[in-house]
């Protein structure tokens, strides 16, 4: 099985304030889809302005990264959050960086969680359906970016919501799949080649060389790339370049 | 001169997480327009979907009561907030409760600046710009309420944005229709009998006693009535019921 | 069993900049002991000292109500807070909080986990290391106040510190002498009457009425005091009252 | 006049969470006295921890950096704080920072105000009042470093604080040895050999040279040096080099 194209995606927008943390303007030369940072572990709204101007300028789609609210913690401190609290938190994040989208002349286009609440969705019914209800709320039938076969994908196509798949070239699968770990040896691939050929292969061919050896099946319409590694930016570029080399057109998801 | 009509408007959702601070289902069946807080000065996510539902469901006029992002201060210190970062935080807060408004059927219908936001663009030419940046950015003309007088209102109708004025039944004034600085006494009137004289008188005759006693024009569209007082519920319903009473039709705002 | 005598302590200081909870000041003569508040999930540096002066004044103990970072959840969310964080951030509250008491003449006398990180580190070993580590860091060997059997507790201990258990006289408790959950009917006791029984039992007799109508044991030197609820102040000083009238000696743990 | 001692100070310790800004370890090895931030403008409790330890072992010198309340515009917004509110904010952020100097085996051993509150003591009586009110709540007589001829230093010594004057390098002086502000052209200097010439002029003679040419007299016990600039580092070690080659005792003021 081939892809005809993949989507790019990265997390952008994710300073505070004074603080910066991804060469946004770099980036977004570079992917197709913006996951913006809406204010709840980073994002301030001069910042979310600016990447939305960017962002449209280049024809990069907007998302709206939402997450617990965190900035201590930048969103990576699971929280036991009411689902009514969550449901209304997604709602005012996404509603926040639409109003930037529109000033741009875009539109938030999908919603992908961040960080503790995009690995807790992934099995957790009660959260899934939270972020379901803030989407909803927000009026617009966005489409939801995450991990294949997690229950926020599932539950979303039960209520009516497109899904988009996404993998990570530099990170190491299992026979089933599934990611391994960050906790486990061997979970992040850091040699840039590899993630190139990763990511040629997961796009033409839909697999990947997993832990083990095998081949095994990555369905995913969109690839991550980080962007706040050393060397991030010049990684991205040669990922994106490799792809069109090897005749796959980089393209926003449909 | 006599006026028709009057707004009645006052501030609600003024709590946050675990704290509350106005009675805002009982104000909602008084006032006919609702400046809900933003989450800046207070108003987190759950209660401003909540006052959004139940101001939809009594017809109430929803408006953005925008301010500098102080939770610590409520919005009442005053703060020397950079142009570009002032508009974009009056854009978010605007965005996140559009949300909220919309999905109760309704809409953002105008914009108050809170506290000392408030204060500030009274005489401040750039926040008062950049708060008239902010609300363009939305993508709609809301009309901006405030002080008759205000910089800020006169920047808006340069800028064509709808303005709307507002008057203290409670609180005096000066012989050429200013508000008696707080600090000053007698700026506050306590008395509810005079508070309810007063609404009347100006929402019929666009004139109040001012404290000098002599009888000076108050020309308002809307009455501003608190809520965060004792007594505040009993006596928003008093001022109601007299001025529908004296034949002044309370309805929202044109 | 008897008690010649027991504490009684409450939660204090939990109001946040313009935002009130509490009435300290009437419960500041009743307890013995002053979980104030320390700004993370409560508590703002002004009321912080004026909380720490009425204690001071009254000699009520002072204790420190350390919690999550979590002004929106009231600390009532369950975080996954990294140990090291965690330490810190308790260590963080002791300090901040140890200024005040000091300047009235007071010193923190002790620690109380808030929240959802009470009922963490009932269970939880790493969190409750966190706690601990959090207090030795303050370079004094603090009391623990909490649930009797708590992993808190037997680890406190094992690390050189005190630890002060606590009983509920407003709650339900199971046969072995553990709470009846919050979410099960019947878990929270509403009749005054019956709390101020409790109060007297547990204090004298170190027993209460199980939920099955057995007597069991609850050992606790503090009975907390719930602050929050309507008639808060009046059924406190009623248990104070009954307490002594039965011959309880009322005043702070050793 | 000639110094035969020069204290070194810089910024450490600003970032926030995710968030860094400083080399706090490389800065650590060429200051004598570290201006720790205390979690209001930035510096959470992991990062306050760290530095205190990294501090405590060069025998740096640890002062509180205080602050207004303000992460997302990092301390620079001028803001209208009551007098009440400030003093206990600045004692709550020394107390803070206290706990971790103290387990470093060290002390908070000055104050300095950060951003928009140092520049609004040097003129503003209630603020400088408060901010002598919150060091002394602190229980010690605590230094207080700032701007030569402010109203901060001159009511600190009416009320028995010490003074430590600082100089900036990187700026240029008036006549009247007053700082040219940063908005004037050529206010801050930016050639390396520059800084390094007036580091050794102002630590060896008490001398600058002002933008007008003329030599004036600089006061100051201690040199500011910038660490969150491109290259910050190198030059604060260069200063360092040439200050001791030129015979200056690079060491923490008395």
């Amino acid at each position: 099985m081939t892809w005809a194209s993949i989507d790019l995606n990265a997390d952008l927008g994710e300073g505070f304030g004074h603080w910066r943390l991804t060469d946004d303007e770099q980036l977004l030369s570079v992917v197709t889809s913006a996951n913006v940072a809406c204010g709840f572990h980073a994002g301030d709204a001069v910042t979310m302005r600016r990447v939305c101007r960017l962002a449209a300028d280049r024809s990069v789609r907007i998302g709206a990264q939402v997450s617990y609210r965190d900035l201590a913690g930048f969103g990576r401190r699971a929280m036991e959050v009411p689902a009514d609290e969550l449901a209304a938190e997604v709602a005012y994040q996404i509603g926040a960086l639409e109003v930037f989208a529109r000033a741009a002349g875009s539109r938030v286009s999908y919603v992908k969680p961040h960080g503790a609440l995009y690995n807790r969705v992934v099995h957790d019914e009660e959260q899934a359906a939270a972020v379901i209800e803030g989407v909803l709320l927000s009026g617009e039938r966005l489409p939801l970016l995450g991990l294949p076969g997690s229950r926020l994908h599932a539950m979303a196509e039960k209520a009516g919501l497109p899904v988009i798949t996404e993998a990570f070239a530099d990170r190491a699968y299992t026979d089933d799949g599934r990611l391994v770990p960050r906790r486990e040896e061997g979970a992040v691939i850091a040699d840039p080649a590899a993630v190139v050929e990763r990511s040629v292969s997961m796009a033409r061919f839909g697999t990947v060389t997993a832990r083990s050896g095998a081949h095994v099946a990555v369905r995913a319409k969109s690839l991550c790339l980080h962007g706040d590694t050393p060397g991030a930016v010049s990684l991205a570029r040669r990922v994106r370049r490799e792809l069109e080399a090897a005749g796959v057109r980089v393209e926003p998801f449909v």
